[in-house]
């Protein structure tokens, strides 16, 4: 089997160092050698982080894909419109096609599977989600037998990444995006990694292997992280709660539900402790119960370390020939955010009076919302009272009806703050 | 494709609930149904706690085995010598077999996966380590491409939930062995789950997937939890670390290693946040870096998400052709039990008298063994001395000496006690 690889950056690179240090084992896998014989790169005046001895380089990654003698294409430049070309030419000529794109599968994965089995091809993406974690394997087989109910990850290593900072150092957001962008963990425009964009890509393509059904990344509801403060992250401390940035899918009454938002989760679930760029998913099935796979969701080798395991199913002949994981995909309604139910945590300032906490949690009440845990402080210079909710398990739509309520009153000297509860049981 | 199912008790009629309850999902995943044919019970009077109205009963196992309309069998009525004939006469007829059995593959793997190459046949065991966990899949496929450095798993439920109990309430051993038995975790004898030869049983499968070599029970060197007491637990707790009794294999140099046996771990690991009954294990590839994989290790549906994901694999056709994951095997050597180097904690009662403490430390210097950190305490009625010692990272022979030599002064009081430290980093 001849490999073409798009791309020798970070993740074309991790590969090839991977299989040259791991060459033995590799062989003792398949019983044959990976063998690299084209790949494509911006600028062939430009080094590599591996060695390309042996490989025909090129600037033209459509002479890669078009090349007669190559049977496998790995697309790891990214982007969008032009790794689509690449993979349906790629597709077209009868190649297999891996893949760590998951802007690509997350926008046109639909179209991208159909025309790979039209053509009688693989397209796989490990790697898109998660980095080196086997999250879509585990999904597609170790976890086949199950009903999947849950799913709730941290798959956002930069995301989390500054949330753990704020946390455990009662860092500014801006103060830590500012070093992760130095870290080279965040882009210079970080908006797909802190407006969620990167994590609703992951979501969608987990929850359509999970639930056997077409990507639908425009029913992902999308929160990001950089309207989280300081004095959040300290109340859900006191309160018993970590902030994780989480994309969860769960299928209820056969209707499902896909959002990315910071969600309040008990200190004392495995997940809240999953700290820095480390990645977690929960994969909860109605056999297997909860289940949690951690790891390095970015890095060069690590990536690589996925890519390579696809290449490894398609050698050894023990890739699913379905779509998705799934023989047969079925159709499914999402659920409206209104009607999605969940615990809130609240925070509003007030000014300090009597009858304040009275009046809100009546206006709560009134939508029948019951208050499960309350702190009230005076924190700033003006007297404010500021105030932190944890609510019961309430409609969306019921919620923001009372916010909007409570926000009308001359006393709420802020914006009120509605953030996700997790239990996660 | 027909199977036949040898024994319906807690996995066995898992798996039949399980394919009822998720039919139209697995139908989805294969494109056909599920087909159990026949299964053979040891009474036929008895309740099975899964509908059998559709299904040949008999008490003969061996007709099931023998009967030629079924391809697959799934060995789960456990034990070994009874089952090892019963898998055997089916590999023989040409069928593959899905088993839960641990013992069995521990101690008769390799010629029960000879006899399967043989035949042309399948033998396939995702269920018999840390039950709902696809982590045999995990080992094989997701992480291939790894060279794999290290294995840490808490393998045993049993012994975790003990483990669990004493340092969150301050327990006993064997009043909570007492409770565990009483909840059904524990067999009336615990032998195997406290004296780690499940444990054990476990890491040799689990080193030969990793590693690619034959299974090497023998080679296991093997501590149980029985010997912790409570002052251990807390010692370790203000030490910064918690016990867990972890099942360990390392490849270093070409050797390697396997040993089952308590574990002082750091707290802020995540494994060491796993509670209770739960199961975990961590794997440490070349290129992916720590990954960590959590869910039950056992119960009736857990363990039947297991067995029913070998049996997906097999009607999708998705099996690696290799024995244990490998096209080839290799040869290994392990390290001696005196040449394996590790962190040790130990903790001495003594007469508290001036120089003991001196005398203690500079034993262990000469032994060029030196101390991380130290805690005395003054907690018996007979004012004896207690120190707890964590050291620098020695072989095992230096720090057995030691002891020896520690041992045989009259101030100590008792015997001294060793733990491994595992820093898991």
């Amino acid at each position: 089997m001849n490999i073409g690889i798009l791309g020798l950056g970070t993740v074309g690179g991790g590969v090839v160092n991977v299989i040259n240090k791991n060459t033995k084992e590799i062989e003792r896998r398949t019983g044959s050698q990976l063998n690299i014989t084209h790949a494509a790169i911006k600028n062939l005046n430009e080094k590599t982080i591996c060695p390309t001895d042996n490989i025909n380089l090129t600037e033209d990654a459509f002479e890669v894909v078009n090349n007669k003698d190559i049977d496998v294409i790995l697309e790891l430049i990214g982007g969008i419109d032009f790794a689509k070309k690449l993979v349906e030419t790629a597709i077209k000529n009868g190649k297999h096609v891996i893949t760590a794109n998951k802007a690509l599968i997350a926008t046109h994965g639909n179209e991208l599977l159909s025309l790979a089995k039209k053509h009688n091809t693989h397209l796989l993406f490990e790697a898109s989600v998660a980095g080196g974690i086997p999250i879509l394997k585990s999904l597609e087989q170790g976890l086949g037998a199950n009903k999947i109910e849950l799913i709730a990850g941290i798959i956002n290593g930069t995301g989390n990444f500054i949330l753990t900072e704020m946390r455990n150092k009662g860092r500014d957001f801006a103060d830590v995006l500012k070093e992760a962008q130095e870290l080279g963990y965040a882009e210079a425009d970080p908006t797909y990694d802190v407006e969620g964009v990167d994590a609703a890509h992951k979501l969608a393509i987990l929850s359509s292997m999970a639930f056997g059904c077409k990507l639908e990344l425009d029913q992902v509801s999308t929160i990001g992280i950089s309207q989280i403060e300081g004095e959040d992250v300290s109340y859900a401390d006191e309160l018993g709660y970590s902030i994780k940035h989480l994309g969860i899918a769960k299928k209820i009454n056969g209707q499902i539900e896909m959002r990315v938002h910071p969600t309040l989760i008990p200190k004392k679930r495995l997940i809240a402790n999953v700290d820095g760029v480390m990645n977690a998913v929960l994969i909860k099935g109605n056999a297997v119960g909860n289940t949690l796979y951690y790891g390095a969701g970015a890095g060069s080798d690590a990536t690589a370390s996925a890519v390579i395991a696809d290449l490894l199913d398609l050698v050894n002949g023990t890739v699913n020939d379905g779509t998705l994981g799934w023989k047969e995909l079925i159709e499914f309604t999402t659920i409206e955010t209104g009607s999605v139910e969940s615990i809130f945590y609240l925070r509003l300032i007030a000014t300090d009076k009597p009858g304040v906490l009275a009046n809100i949690t009546s206006t709560l009440a009134d939508h029948n919302i019951s208050i499960e845990a309350v702190v009230q402080k005076q924190i700033d210079s003006l007297n404010n009272a500021h105030i932190a909710i944890i609510t019961n398990k309430v409609k969306t739509a019921e919620i923001t009806d009372a916010i909007k309520q409570i926000q009308q009153h001359e006393f709420i000297k802020d914006s009120v703050k509605l953030i996700h509860v997790e239990t996660l049981e």
